[in-house]
């Protein structure tokens, strides 16, 4: 979704009411959710209706200007209620946390809801750029690129616009460099065939589906010449959560000797862990996998298993792309650095 | 499938019909698929109604004496109409080339029809064996181990008893072994979560399923001991084709120092040709992808690419064990000898 004239918005904030893509729809179904209440906010994100890091930060952020009594207790429960929604992305808590400063800051009560909404729109407005800024820089990394793996869905329904794996490639598109992207399905949920093969689709970027057991074979033919994916938490040491099948997409990547990109806003990092082993990693109903489309696929005698997400080391990842520039071969000191310059 | 006693035959011969357990409807429903014609052989094979390399070469064989009319000439069209089902698996061809070579050796008409139900019922019986065997050798690599992955069925659903990954399993379960074995599910169709971990779950083996994509990180947990697999065709110099995800399975397990095992009779080697990348690769239906269980979940603006297996070349291969033992490190030189031997 290069621009809101080609695609409709992932997420709007009108008249009191949070309106989103129904993103458990696509590519079926085109319709919107609309959110008037703190709780149909916590069910949009727990359900996935809206998901990926830097959406789920912007959405968890309009969800407080929907508490209801509007009070400063009404926002503060509405804050811890939202961070409950989902575990691993921390661009959740991030912009839950901004939005407490913000509650924190202003004294007079009658301030408040215009000041948290104000905040909330910030966080909307600067996703945009991030977005902008992300493709900007990603495209110098992807400029000899004919054709890029992703997983999972990092585009525009992932944030406000352009996403963050997918902005290199809508900057290269519209800047009219032949790019096309081969999207793994990303079970169990099809984000990569549900939601990236609709959004390249409908901006005229080439893109071919794989299931997730094609991608080894695929690499090996030499047609890849890049690997970019999203991150849904980032340690300090540059150690990468991600939908479930990134990792293993990042050994096959060096085993096969293509770059292995990560782009996320800097929202997405957490300094306060040194290393993936710390990020909490979502453990996600069974039926996801034992049902799919309601239908069943694992006999119920069989154990399932359904971790949302893995952590892709720092070793694996030839370089992070945020909205500030690159960080190649990332480390703690070069990511400390990199956060820190403005 | 341990013993008759505890499941039903994957195939049955009886009173002039092949009876198969019809393979697209596990878990959900236990029914026949009872053919009586050539066609009917050549779709059940084709739709994957019975499937797995050694079964399809029993189903071809069986197919063959359902010829209609039941003369020489009835018997070659089915042959070559049998080819045509299916194009990796080189069991199907070294089936029916022992059928066409009984037919041959026979000089009288009336003859042939008996001949070559003999035959059929031969390589039937020489498969119980096999998996017998393979199941004994295998378990010698398998001695040390409490979890081993596997990926698609390889099991008793695709021969005619234990299978040739999973009877080494059948072997250790049975001798009082306590072993688990964690599943991929397989997509696109599912072989993993729908017959491997029934098959398993009948035998009371404890099963785990999981999605393709969280093979890479459970390898990352040294959970697993090694990861053993079946073959469609193994070229003369170990490379080994079998169903899309197997390779990437092969580079994960090296780069996580996991021995990967091949389990396949001799009857899986194509000595024809070199190497593996001479193997066909069967292409299926891109509704396979995009339309799981009936719903789509891939825009149709999107492509789709669906190749049904892909090539593990044998420097990933830790042995590839046959019914005649065990060959580590194969290489074109220890596997021709191996072959050779009785």
């Amino acid at each position: 979704m290069p621009t809101a004239s080609q695609a409709p918005e992932t997420l709007q904030f009108v008249d009191g009411q949070l309106i989103l893509i129904d993103q458990t729809k696509l590519p079926g179904e085109l319709v919107s959710f609309i959110c008037d209440s703190v709780d149909q906010t916590h069910d949009a994100i727990s359900r996935l209706v809206v998901r990926g890091a830097p959406a789920i930060g912007i959405a968890a952020a309009y969800g407080v200007c929907l508490a209801n009594p509007a009070t400063r207790q009404g926002f503060l429960d509405a804050i811890d209620h939202l961070a409950t929604s989902r575990p691993t992305a921390v661009n959740l808590f991030w912009a839950l946390d901004r939005m407490k400063a913000v509650l924190q800051s202003v004294d007079d009560d009658a301030e408040l809801a215009a000041t948290l909404l104000a905040e909330a729109i910030r966080i909307h407005d600067e996703d945009r750029q991030m977005c902008r800024d992300i493709g900007r820089h990603g495209a110098t990394l992807l400029a000899d690129c004919k054709a890029v793996l992703t997983h999972c869905n990092a585009g525009g329904l992932a944030t406000s616009m352009w996403g963050t794996a997918l902005a290199p490639i809508y900057h290269l598109h519209q800047s009219g460099h032949a790019i096309e992207v081969f999207a793994d399905e990303t079970r169990p949920l099809m984000q990569g065939g549900r939601l990236t093969a609709w959004e390249l689709s409908q901006a005229g970027v080439p893109v071919t589906v794989l299931t997730d057991s094609m991608a080894g074979s695929l690499l090996r033919t030499g047609r890849i010449d890049a690997v970019i994916v999203g991150a849904d938490r980032i340690a300090a040491n540059g150690d990468a959560a991600n939908k479930i099948g990134t990792y293993p997409l990042a050994v096959l990547a060096k085993y096969h000797d293509v770059p292995f990109y990560v782009a996320a806003p800097s929202s997405t990092f957490d300094l306060a862990i040194d290393s993936g082993d710390q990020i909490p990693i979502e453990e996600r109903s069974t039926a996801e996998v034992s049902h799919p489309g309601g239908i069943q696929v694992v006999p119920d005698a069989a154990k399932v298993m359904n971790p949302a997400f893995d952590v892709t080391p720092a070793e694996l990842i030839t370089a992070i792309i945020t909205e500030r520039g690159i960080v190649r071969s990332p480390t703690t000191t070069k990511l400390a650095s990199h956060l820190a310059s403005q």
